[in-house]
């Protein structure tokens, strides 16, 4: 074996600037939703871009690419590299691209060293991770780990009522390979934190150690319809004004959960939304993290006392659902020492960190043993059109994947 | 001349819950919106009512229904009694209807007596009043009047990008005859309060004396793109949350100007309204009325000031702009002082009030001289499906349009 190869840091760089140019904003962040045109533009090009590292692709039937480089003994379970490539509505530049990205510059540094590996390795881009378009997100990889069924993401509408599957072959991504069901030796994922903690820390590589607890909450108001130039203020009964004094509520009692907790409202639909009516009806919903199971069932316990004394003072029927619970789950220990050993290695200093929300790694932790790499993130800013990684930063977390993968796809 | 006709108040009441029946909502109202099928199907019901009556039915470009009960000089202008068929989304059974089916009422009641009048009268149907599909409202009756261009009005289009043309000739609806243009002699419109005032005064008639000072406002608040599940909550520039704290500043505003102004936030639109983001962009709408113009400059200056103060605290940017202007308009004093006799004739309690809100008949002021008649609205709720008027109201202000009709229709 040659002396140990290195990644074309320039190269990565100038791949992910390029695959940003898709969909891109003016705000400088990419507009890329899954199954868009913008999202077929990014796959073509990663396509493209594998093929001629000599990569085999094919793609499942939920439209996840899989780009295959073949292994000394083809009948062992491949290694797994992977992320997404569709973006938030805007999103940034670095979200799941990173993770695509740097899978290609580590079998570009192997096809430049002639390294062969005995384990193939394949570069993933999983389908739909963000949920922007179609709800809910983390779907191909869902699917591919057996989690959720392929009917039903194939039957998930937009807010257009445009269903997925149909969307699927009209980007041309609606492949032929059955979805999952086959052996993965273990699973590697380069991301963005999306938080501050590496940056305030100081570091420069984390190894994810676990994730944490959440769930949605959807609340429903009913007011009553009226006319907003006549009715008597003294007798509205406005769903809307109940919303925006839950909306102040939630986000109070998500500041006062912090750091290990947060809560936000974030969307809201109003009917019937005319500037001459009094809404009769008004729909919030939000995500609850929070590190502990006791933490995220006092900040759900709090929600519903606001719901039901604010119930009390308006007057209006308002009814708070939970659902999409989600719970802590452990990412490989064994791999989290090797990302920390990769880091020391190479002299990037490391840490361990929770990850708050969902990754396609969470996903594959079903199957096999797997890894979250995270690299900073500035200010801690993600699903922003601001959300940017120093290219130094980008350059180590594609080294560890790189020697991480070295190891890995030579394991017995 | 025989003895002085009724009104057969049985088949007008009949004749309202049967048009309230075509678009029936489960609550009791009418879902029919401006050139949806369900306005389609009540227009063509109004047609063929208008010609059983042994009335013409002539349609103008932008839509609007004209029923003709020919005079005895036909050269005269004539007398013109109409409102609307549209609803909001969902409304009630009587705004606007009223107005139209009494109309019927008035001339079939001419009829049984064999009555013939001077002028001719036309019962019309204006399109588009609610500018619930559509906006603006009071479409129709201001294209008629020459206070809009009928081009911008065909090229309006609904949140899904339908133009309004393009639906006025699908459902049938895209007339021949020029949009206005001609004399009319007088224009009443029988219509519900809207407002609770009758109610509390005992009365069952009330002429209307003039309109308010009103004008709509939009506010765009400008936040910062961010994960809803990692952004650390002191950091978080959350459009929404200003928006709440705007959206209850303004009921408070509204609350305190009671009861000659009122203003509610009553429109939101949230981006990009996804669980895992934290908004960067909200938009709230607002409709401010006052039965002066110091009040509804106070009203303004008083938003205007809670915009930069909410700005300054969460450091968010946020604008605020005022526009559809409206003064206060007069409508005919002597038509007033008529309406008011009629009812003492009839032994009706009656009285005077301003309009808060627009209707067509401000549009016919701009032409012609002008009276509205209100007959009350229970618990003055309105743009409701629980939007009721007891049917001896409904039969009293139809026979105070009969009376008027029976005047001004001979009118030299």
């Amino acid at each position: 074996m040659t002396a140990s190869p290195d990644i074309n840091a320039e190269r990565l760089w100038a791949d992910i600037m390029t695959m940003g140019a898709i969909g891109a904003t003016e705000g400088g962040g990419s507009f890329r939703p899954a199954l868009s045109d913008a999202d077929r533009e990014g796959r073509n090009l990663f396509r493209y871009w594998a093929q001629e590292a000599g990569l085999t692709v094919t793609v499942d039937e939920i439209g996840n690419m899989f780009a295959r480089r073949e292994g000394e003994d083809p009948s062992l379970p491949p290694l797994m590299i992977g992320s997404h490539l569709d973006t938030q509505m805007p999103g940034g530049k670095f979200d799941g691209v990173l993770g695509v990205l740097a899978g290609l510059a580590v079998v570009r540094s192997l096809n430049a060293g002639g390294i062969a590996t005995r384990r193939a390795i394949e570069i993933v881009n999983f389908t739909n991770e963000e949920g922007a378009r179609f709800q809910p997100g983390i779907m191909g990889s869902s699917v591919f780990a057996g989690l959720s069924r392929l009917d039903e993401a194939l039957s998930r509408k937009d807010d257009e009522g445009t269903l997925l599957g149909d969307e699927l072959v009209r980007i041309g991504y609606a492949g032929s390979r059955p979805v999952g069901g086959r052996p993965v030796h273990k699973y590697l994922e380069l991301h963005i934190e999306q938080g501050p903690e590496m940056e305030a820390a100081g570091v420069t590589i984390a190894a994810v150690s676990n994730s944490s607890w959440g769930c949605s909450g959807f609340i429903d108001i009913k007011g009553e319809n009226g006319h907003s130039q006549t009715a008597p203020m003294s007798k509205r009964r406005n769903a809307l004004v109940a919303a925006a004094q839950l909306i102040i509520e939630i986000e109070a009692i998500g500041a006062e959960n912090e750091p290990d907790g947060m809560v936000s409202a974030t969307v809201i639909r109003n009917w019937p939304n005319n500037r001459v009516n009094i809404p009769h009806l008004t729909k919030l919903s939000y995500v609850v993290v929070h590190a502990t199971e006791p933490g995220r069932a006092s900040i759900i316990s709090r929600i519903e006392s606001a719901v039901k004394r604010i119930a009390d003072e308006t007057g209006l029927s308002i009814h708070n659902a939970n659902s999409h619970y989600r719970q802590r789950l452990d990412l490989s220990s064994e791999l989290c020492g090797q990302v920390l050993e990769a880091a020391a290695d190479r002299g990037y200093p490391s840490m361990t960190l929770p990850t708050l929300t969902s990754h396609d790694a969470l996903s594959m932790t079903q199957i096999c043993p797997t890894a979250i790499i995270f690299v900073p993130c500035k200010g801690g800013i993600s699903h922003s059109e601001k959300e940017w990684c120093e290219p130094y930063q980008v350059a180590a977390g594609a080294r560890v994947l790189l020697d991480m993968t070295l190891k890995i796809a030579n394991e017995l």
